[in-house]
């Protein structure tokens, strides 16, 4: 079985952009990556043997969902993630954390979206504790606990390559104290985690159902550089293997690039960085400059559904097959895509499929955009490695 | 291009059963062969690439649904039904008057199947004249007529290589002499058929938009030996490519038989003979012995979409993947078989993906399913050529 190791193997001369390697068990993923989401294990309509012939490097499964359906000691009884959803390369999984708070309060990804209206969000968030999170459940409202000792142990049992401390999502609408509260929390938490981990006895340590796993800590603070610092600081200090970027955002665009630029900056190489929820083309671009290495979010797979792919046409970067004008468009979904959806069909045909409601519609979407994103990633890492980033990313908004 | 041609190039033995080849300029088809049904021009969860890697010859679609979305006149613009869906072996499409009328009274394929409640069923058919069928679309309601000459024409536009004339599909529940008006009436309209397939000038004679096709009739005459040895003489007379089996094959499965025995003795091997709307194993294994060279039927992806899927584990020859007994179950759909989600995943993850609605699981049942059904044909193929037919079927459901 492979070790885990992580290097960077090129830096962009004019950015903090970087090319690396995050060897697992499972494989090497290059990046800068993007980490499609596989919430249930499956990702939606595409199965794992599509979604790794079209270049997917690593998915991404949450513990909330799965440890009420199917249950992770049922997902153990199976050998694990990879061997249940047949993905045999890198998974990483949350902790619960981020998907917990996030339906209790809204997510961080929601708030820089603008979507401030979530007053009509289905609540299932209880009660915090220094034990955990009470949470009623998504699927039938019955109530459950999760703690740090608790979602490292589903995370074992489930078996990622990488895997994640349990934090609480500090939600933006509060005060800085109550932030740095929440932070010093998310990191006795963290400790418990880590305890957890190298402790506990039910596997050997540092190792779940498929073998060995890696913990990343989680850096929380706010949008307050004195808290993130204090986060970067602890974080340092504990023995992780990757660290990810947590905690609100902000509420605009601008907020966001400012606590990434300003919290990467003072991480280095040592981590391989991954940015949480985020995954809009643009986004991605300007924050591979600061040094994300990989991102994921549910966004590729969800527009599709909606029948809406990705695309260099236009300066939405989308365009709503559902829409009238494609009705005769014999055109692909994205001109000169290589994509299997691209080099087969027409917009028209797409089109009628959605008219029609055939989910053949929405599959066939799905894998464009994966393949788009990561024909996007590919491209970026080719950039960075031939110093020529800025225009490959000038090039990519203008095509 | 190829032509049509059709050749018997085995005989049973001990039965009516047969190997044959039916030529078109798009690909042979080996028979026995199951036609699939991609209704709106979608094998609803699976690309046509994925029908032809799980050996599917042909593909079925149907008039009446297309003539309203997206339009026939939109899928000759797109180069027909062929090019539209990226399917490029054969097609068969219906000529409309299965589908219209089964909407109005109920099908054949439930009498036979014991769906006798059928009053509850949406009705779009509004009034029958020797023109043709005034219907309401089941799209938005408005009022449309379909006429032997305008599903000639739908027909030609879809460019299907095999078309069917227009008739009235019997219902069960009428007199003899009622079933007589009709079947003539149903010849009429044959003779209709025929005479806008060889005359009309919008292609040119007997072309449709992806080229050469040709003609089916269709039998006639319900449940009376005299009135299907009337349109039996009816079809042979005229100049057909191949002839389905159509009205009312009787209320039970036995009816069904005799109908289709005495049907097809009356054949012999000039043309190729279709079953229209007949699917299950049972009755492929039974009628195939007639002399039946191919059948069409959604029953493959309709029940996948329910759960359940093809087997030869138990007498049913299905099971559901929605049972809670499959929760830890680490077998594939059916032991032995080779498809890829048979190789790939355990009833566990699929009976998971159903739970947590992920609509990967239909897909996965459906890719199963469609793979087992030609696995199914190729083994009566087989068994004809190898003269153990009898063996072979006695196999099949002792497995």
């Amino acid at each position: 079985m492979k070790n885990f190791k992580w290097e960077v193997v090129k830096k962009d001369s004019f950015s903090n952009a970087r090319c690396g390697n995050i060897n697992t068990p499972h494989g090497t993923i290059q990046t800068p990556a993007f980490i499609f989401c596989a919430t249930k294990a499956s990702l939606k309509s595409l199965s794992a043997q599509q979604a790794k012939e079209n270049d997917t490097q690593i998915i991404l499964s949450n513990t909330y969902h799965l440890m009420l359906q199917p249950g992770d000691e049922t997902i153990s009884n199976q050998g694990g993630l990879h061997n249940f959803m047949n993905w045999k390369g890198p998974i990483l999984t949350d902790s619960g954390g981020f998907q917990l708070f996030s339906l209790g309060y809204g997510s961080v990804a929601d708030e820089i979206k603008g979507k401030r209206n979530l007053s009509n969000r289905k609540k299932s968030l209880i009660k915090v504790t220094e034990e955990g999170a009470i949470f009623k459940s998504y699927l039938d409202g019955s109530k459950h606990l999760l703690s740090p000792e608790k979602s490292i142990k589903i995370q074992r049992n489930l078996g990622a390559d990488l895997i994640l401390v349990f934090d609480e999502c500090t939600p933006y609408n509060i005060t800085k104290s109550e932030t740095a509260a929440s932070m010093e929390r998310s990191h006795r938490w963290s400790a418990r985690s880590i305890e957890e981990f190298y402790t506990s006895n039910y596997y050997p340590s540092m190792k779940g159902v498929s073998g060995n796993q890696k913990l990343y800590g989680i850096i929380q603070g706010g949008i307050y550089e004195d808290l993130r610092n204090e986060s970067i600081d602890f974080n340092l200090k504990n023995d992780f293997f990757g660290l990810a970027i947590g905690g609100s955002l902000g509420a605009t665009k601008k907020e966001m690039y400012n606590v990434v630029k300003y919290t990467t900056n003072n991480l280095g190489e040592k981590f391989p960085i991954h940015l949480l929820g985020i995954g809009d083309p643009i986004d991605i671009w300007t924050l591979v400059k600061f040094g994300i290495d990989t991102f994921d979010c549910v966004m590729p797979t969800r527009i599709a559904r909606h029948g809406v792919a990705l695309t260099r046409e236009n300066s939405k970067g989308k365009i709503n097959l559902k829409n009238a004008k494609y009705k005769n468009d014999k055109n692909p979904l994205e001109l000169g895509c290589k994509c299997n959806t691209c080099t087969n069909y027409y917009r028209s045909y797409i089109h009628h499929l959605f008219k029609s409601g055939e989910i053949l519609g929405l599959q066939l979407i799905s894998l464009h955009n994966i393949y788009f994103m990561n024909f996007m990633m590919q491209t970026i890492r080719d950039s960075i490695k031939n110093d020529n980033f800025e225009n490959a990313k000038n090039d990519w908004f203008s095509a």
